[in-house]
């Protein structure tokens, strides 16, 4: 069983080679493929029920906070995207166009949609018009379209799924508290479900979302030392009412025009998952959005009939209760079926052979740690919930440690050159808020400023010019 | 009330004035609404929670038949929708084209998927390689693209949300058994959720899917006497797998093509629910798929917070077994409330006012029929449930009894022609087989062959040119 597993653990390349790792995790765990077409992905059912589990937690937040699910149409008429000036300077490079339908060559051309602000806003306009109509809270489940220049598997791919939530509000304020509200939520999902701690914060204005007043952003970091934005919520001011004549009636009788917001998360979070909680044996997922979390292992010898019967009456016990599978294939060897889903990053494995029937026990082997252990039958769910508890929470402290160790403190541009290309992370500086020193140290260091805490606060003199300054600044090289 | 009654209702067209109705029905009730871009439409929340229902209870049925969801890319390029001749010849008509990307003029055209058989194709030419890998199972929730020269809300639109099943085989027979299964799921759901009644069988052979060897289909009679095809599922034979080289070495070493399906059912099954059930009033929603099954409006007098607080009290009660809005809004009388609701479809209305508060009861009133009861408020559960039942069952009957009253046998072109032109409904007829006979009667009479029957058989002669037949075909006008 040695050689064998060697063998099999050879398919995937050490994880510090993080780049070719990654790929070969991808696509050996079945989670993605590359598609015909330049820049795209298929999301294969394993990695596609990773999003499914996600969606439905997003989406139980939503719901819960009073959102509701529309769709809007996959086109967006040139002339719509063209009317928030912000908006298409920073998304018309990246639009795909359709120009022709069926036979016929359209007078005008429809952008296929990289976000959905221009058509949403333009129905805004016709549904709203008095305050008894707001708040409006809509999100839709979908895809988007950006022509990407280089591209990777879930990280960057030019078509993407994601959610776009789209609010309208009375007041700033309102819109303020719907866009930090989202920010919780992404947190509380990110940190809880996914098990990868994020720096929140705001954008600096060079970073915010074309189109919004500001950005708030959850940032990852990934194992190489570069961020990776996670998500964003924005608030959107009265840019998007003003440009698409969105207007209600106060209560006071006066026209208004109201405050927005948008937010999204993406298919991208998967590759922040895979990239961050994976090790040299391949994936290993957190148990809350893994879509086997227990696969129990028959280990047959003669006794065989006897083994089988008891994992499939366990499987069967422990499907109320969680995701399991049953891998009674015959073809496979333990030892092979052991190897392939540690690949495929199940967080807890269940073994039952001939002499744990005896005795009435099963072995439970969680996918990190040393926690291996022998359990009663009797209490298969207890334990079983009890290992998966551990792996989600072993995984988010694993995580939480390296971000931390990662995060350095910097007073001049070289420590902060250095921690790019040395120690590998995020540099945390003080700026005094000029554009070009922010400029200056982008370019001199290959950073850029990935967000300004909303926790945290200091005061000094600016990394770059030395100046009075009090804005604490992560910068860190991103994907 | 009566006069505020009258004047709520005046706002929707009666349903004999069946497509002013249909679009006031969609428009007033908030369901979608016509989008800045030709052809498409915007699904609102309350259309788009109907939407969700569905596809809950229809990918329960599927993944609980082991079929797994992935995603698969939106663009298709020109050169792999041309390998199977048949389906890019029924197809390429319909296709929006990207021809440009950011600044860049592509060398090859992007088909924006009108269906997904080419791409799903070539990945499945990549993945099966054994009879191990046999079968495969997959769907797609997603949008879809065809340049229609009409549209209708819901109904035909140039972009729809469907799913699309695509499934391989190691055997024909094995095919054929999973597009039955298919055709047995939609039947299921169509007629035990959506109370809408179908008539299942096969296509004839110019009415199949382009690429397909058949096509089962399940047609539903809408109340103009046309018929809508709800839903289908191909037995694509060989045809796709040899087009696109997908092949599988088999038990006995030899090289094979697979067989193969492909299903799909729309959006548009909205547009049919909302025609078949709906009346004078707007809409009328079956209990299974309505985002609100009970609206409670309290009714007040003087004795306000006592009512109100029932009123919240029995919302909590039902939540947990029901879908329940509590209509408190202050600005709206019950009388308006009442014809509100009804114009959205809520299958059941719950009242309560200081008089039912006293003696302990509330008052329950369907949305069809005149089963209007007051119930004590300790059955309120029971009573509910049992009236969501009641609702559910009548709206199928009735359309039952209209789809069976609309079913005319016809044995000569002109029987056919009258039942086009003055009863509205299916002609059902003998057919010999031959196209230039299929051809005849459709020039002569405007309808189509919608559908030979399975479980239904009867021999004579054609109704086109006398000869024996034996094909039982039913014919009508189609949407």
């Amino acid at each position: 069983m040695a050689v064998e597993k060697q063998e099999y653990v050879k398919a995937i390349p050490p994880k510090e080679n993080l780049s070719e790792w990654y790929t070969a995790v991808v696509l050996k765990a079945e989670l993605a493929d590359y598609a015909p077409v330049r820049g795209c992905m298929v999301i294969r059912p394993y990695g596609y029920a990773i999003w499914e589990l996600m969606q439905q937690e997003l989406d139980r937040r939503f719901k819960e906070t009073g959102h509701k699910n529309a769709y809007f149409p996959l086109f967006i008429p040139e002339s719509l995207l063209q009317k928030e000036a912000e908006h298409v300077a920073g998304f018309a490079p990246q639009v795909a166009w359709v120009t022709q339908g069926g036979q016929e060559t359209l007078t005008e051309r429809l952008a296929v949609r990289p976000t959905s602000e221009a058509i949403i806003c333009t129905m805004y306009a016709k549904w709203i018009q008095s305050y008894r109509d707001l708040p409006v809270l809509l999100l839709q489940w979908n895809n988007v379209v950006r022509w990407e220049r280089s591209t990777r598997l879930f990280l960057r791919t030019m078509e993407f799924l994601w959610h776009e939530g789209h609010t309208v509000h009375r007041t700033a304020e309102e819109a303020d508290q719907e866009a930090r509200l989202i920010l919780r939520i992404y947190q509380e999902f990110i940190e809880g479900w996914l098990a990868i701690p994020v720096l929140v914060g705001k954008k600096t204005d060079s970073e915010k979302f074309a189109g919004a007043d500001y950005t708030y952003t959850l940032e990852v970091l990934m194992p190489d030392g570069q961020a990776l934005q996670a998500g964003t919520s924005h608030f959107l001011g009265q840019n998007f009412s003003k440009a698409f004549g969105i207007k209600f009636l106060d209560r006071d009788n006066q026209e208004k025009y109201p405050w927005q917001t948008s937010w999204a998360v993406t298919t991208r979070l998967i590759g922040a998952l895979i990239m961050i909680h994976g090790d040299d044996r391949g994936l290993v997922l957190p148990p809350k959005v893994a879509p086997y979390q227990v696969v129990i292992v028959p280990i047959f010898y003669e006794d065989q009939q006897n083994v089988l019967e008891k994992a499939r009456e366990l499987a069967q016990r422990l499907a109320g209760r969680f995701r399991v599978h049953l891998d009674d294939r015959p073809e496979y060897t333990p030892g092979w079926k052991f190897n392939d889903w540690e690949m495929r990053g199940v967080p807890v494995r269940l073994e039952v052979g001939p002499r744990d029937v005896a005795k009435g026990q099963v072995v439970l082997v969680p996918r990190v740690g040393n926690g291996k252990v022998s359990v009663p039958e009797a209490e298969v769910e207890v334990q079983v919930g009890r290992m998966l508890d551990e792996v989600q929470a072993q995984l988010f402290k694993r995580a939480k440690a390296f971000l931390d160790s990662r995060i350095f403190p910097a007073s001049t541009v070289e420590e902060v050159e250095e921690i790019m290309t040395v120690k590998k992370g995020f540099a945390k500086v003080l700026w005094c808020g000029k554009l070009v020193c922010e400029e200056t140290l982008r370019d001199r260091t290959g950073a850029s400023p990935r967000v300004i805490p909303l926790d945290e606060s200091e005061t000094g003199s600016c990394v770059v010019c030395g100046q009075p300054a009090g804005i604490l600044v992560y910068y860190a090289r991103a994907y």
